[in-house]
């Protein structure tokens, strides 16, 4: 597999929230970012690949700024979606669409990544509509990627708002195109695109019937969620695989701090030598967090490093049984620490994001396995404003998505959302874990990792998993059941 | 009364919205549209007088653009909101906020416009909050009005996603000033800002817990009002206060079209000579549709009108007739046929919003007693085009906000509006007249005239109104008795 996936760009997603939250960002930071180590991404078992044979590749004139009626606001871009046919029982039946709404990367392989979709579209005969997200991928504005990205002038065109706006009206034309007025729309996420999914039901009712967010982390925004919650998680997962494990990495850093680099160098077999203790430093918390935020079966990230670090093949020392964990996970072959990076797209298009809009004020608190490193809005708004010259707008998301109170607002407020999570996934614990009322549900598994449920379907998967898939696949048809029964009395007179 | 009033706006949202809409926008009409003759707008018996003792001026510093980061993005404005403390039962018992939005007029005279609030707020105890809409009265951008109308470039930012981002980050900002997290929000609004109050719950649900949404025309975008609508109805109210009335208006613009300049000045005692027909034409359009548009008791301008038409003291023939309807509504101390004109904030404002995003078009058919002129989108966006250097999107409302198949998309989705019309007044066809769910309400009076309902209560009112307001009243309470149970629960913890 490639560096292309959903796994990937969740792992962005947490691990350039760390970046974002818990160090400074200073400008040189911004290029030296290295781009995780993309074999450990995606051990082949993790999900079954999904043919893109059926896959039909289209473009969109899109609209620049939907929000403003300014001269620059009526640019347009090409937008990507991509289409499959293979499985829609058409127009003339009103069979469903179903939506993925493209997240924080290109669209071409999310056809593969999410192949719950594929999996479960033959029984519902659906379209599967996926919409590349505007600054990725081929949907870049003004003309190039350089262009879109050179400053606050042009990217500043880049958020939720506008993109969902952008789904909306692809949607629409997508509908009028294939004739298809009475087909529901159910839209779908995870992680960044969960958030958005969930948003999307929200604020576009009138477009997707009923959207499934998974492990979409809505209220990590403000003060609704501790901050310290997500690497509290990322702990209590190692400590229950292990406890022995869980104190060994408690006690490294220390042992990290007072080690020579150049021993540490040795010892890990870094690609370069390491010029500070923080880029090893780094590199473990990723790969705790990846480990703990992707904990899937059958492989188990975390119970793979803990028995590395358990068993100390490499010797009794802590340092030691910690990279005896880093060879048990990544394999001992190459070297992997402190290798030479490179700036994905991901990495470039989510710090803009986290920076301006999607303010996720996650800190390490005192109750963890890591160092403790608060969160700061002050220095982490300096350096954002610093790299771009523009301010993060931390209230934005809650003053118009909310997430304060959500009970409160949605209980009678709404319909037709899924909220699923693993339990396992950090991310979890700033997602929606209780039913809001009938049709805004929760759905969650104690043992499951991020975005795992909209993942493909193994033979080996085990029955939780197996489950909480067929609880999803079960609300969503009644969603749609209930769509045809209110249809039915305004059929023939539906238009868009 | 001054030409300050809900009546005065809402007479321009029709005129404006006719001379856009069926004729060519020129830009020398622009400075050309009369200013209506505001001694007709406001008979003191049409609703009471309230004081504005107690009204508190506030400022909040408010972002420009609300949806994009560009460095533009971040300037302010001072936005003008009134606050009256004088019946709030306070924080601690978390008494309720009304909150009118404000329409495309300043908000100064809102309170006394709006005094459906003030005759109601002691007996919900609540706190009243007028806000004023973005680039009206004291809340203009960019340091000045002139600045801020000077080109798409500073008047692209005012349309109505901003002005609602605009009023929930006011609302929040009150809530937290007043430390009243508890207290639930109404919103309320008539005309466009019925359309605002409707839409803000919808996407705001968790800042308002209800709204009401009085002669709100939202089903008048795109193709889902008939575009003769409005003029269909106009025709018909006079057609239903007297045959022989309706009869000789439709016979008279042939008249018109065939009679002396010179004769039809003279005829109509106009303060100036007439150019050309249509000056008289138009004002007997506006007439008759501001008599339509709010035929309120007890003088009922329709009836006045053509109790004129149909006496004919000043001659027997169609022009003398029609001549004596303009006597009997106007009185005849002085010309008021093309009198100068002044350019209103409002008629500047309401044309940009008509001329970019606010596009219902509304245009005359054949079953009316004017003389055919359909709309057409094409001439409209040309206009527009030249005056402003911009293109209308007329399909952005149904995008963002909805409207197609309104009953199949919230019939299980959102709750607690009210949308409130009356009959007779010619935009309740573009407004929703059937209950939508439990909760998602339609109240309309047979007899009943446009945004009625939320002026002040008189002694002589007919007992169908009475009955109207009694209706809205007990539904708010309701909704505010169902929050108050739903809170209970959660007492203590909610927070903003």
């Amino acid at each position: 597999m490639e560096n292309h996936s959903l796994l990937f760009q969740c792992l962005l997603f947490t691990f350039l929230m760390y970046f974002s939250s818990t160090h400074s960002v200073k400008i040189p930071r911004l290029s030296s970012i290295p781009t995780w180590d993309t074999s450990l991404h995606h051990p082949a078992t993790f999900y079954a690949k999904t043919s893109t044979d059926n896959i039909n590749t289209f473009y969109y004139k899109q609209l620049l700024d939907h929000f403003n009626y300014r001269p620059q606001s009526y640019k347009t871009f090409q937008q990507r979606y991509l289409i499959n046919f293979k499985y829609w029982g058409g127009a003339n039946s009103s069979a469903p669409i179903f939506a993925y709404l493209g997240a924080e990367e290109a669209i071409d392989y999310s056809p593969e990544d999410v192949a719950f979709l594929t999996d479960n579209a033959a029984s519902f005969n659906a379209l599967l509509v996926y919409i590349e997200h505007r600054y990725y991928g081929k949907s870049v504005p003004f003309g190039s990627r350089e262009e879109a990205f050179k400053n606050a002038r042009t990217i500043g065109y880049f958020n939720s708002a506008q993109a969902m706006a952008d789904y909306a009206s692809v949607l629409i034309h997508v509908k009028k195109t294939l004739h298809a007025p009475n087909s529901p729309v159910i839209v779908i996420g995870g992680s960044y695109c969960g958030m958005l999914a969930s948003w999307f039901r929200l604020k576009y009712p009138h477009i997707a019937i009923g959207a499934l967010a998974s492990s979409a982390p809505i209220l990590y925004f403000d003060d609704i969620t501790p901050q310290d919650g997500y690497y509290s998680v990322v702990s209590r997962d190692f400590r229950e695989a292990s406890e022995t494990c869980y104190q060994t990495i408690l006690q490294s850093w220390n042992e990290i701090d007072t080690a020579a680099l150049s021993f540490l160098s040795h010892r890990f077999n870094t690609c370069r030598p390491l010029n500070k203790s923080s880029e090893l430093k780094e590199y473990l918390i990723d790969m705790y967090t990846y480990a703990a935020q992707y904990n899937h079966p059958p492989r188990y990230p975390v119970t793979v490093i803990c028995g590395g670090i358990d068993k100390g093949s490499f010797g009794s020392d802590i340092l030691s049984k910690i990279y005896a964990g880093v060879v048990a996970f990544k394999g001992n072959t190459t070297c992997k620490v402190n290798a030479p990076s490179n700036l994905s797209e991901t990495t470039l298009g989510w710090k803009w994001q986290t920076c301006s809009e999607i303010v996720m004020p996650i800190g390490i608190g005192n109750n963890s396995m890591f160092q403790p490193d608060p969160f700061s809005f002050k220095s982490f708004a300096n350096d954002c404003k610093k790299l771009y010259g523009v301010s993060p707008r931390p209230h934005w998301i809650t003053t118009y998505y909310g997430g304060h109170n959500i009970k409160l607002s949605l209980q009678k407020f709404g319909s037709n959302i899924i909220f699923s999570n693993g339990l396992r996934d950090p991310y979890s614990i700033g997602g929606v874990l209780e039913n809001i009322s009938d049709t805004v549900v929760a759905i969650h598994a104690v043992n499951g990792s991020h975005c795992l449920d909209i993942m493909g379907a193994n033979h080996g998967d085990p029955e939780w998993l197996v489950e909480m898939r067929n609880k999803e696949i079960k609300i969503m048809k009644g969603w749609i059941t209930q769509y045809y029964d209110d249809l039915l009395p305004l059929n023939g007179t539906i238009n868009l």
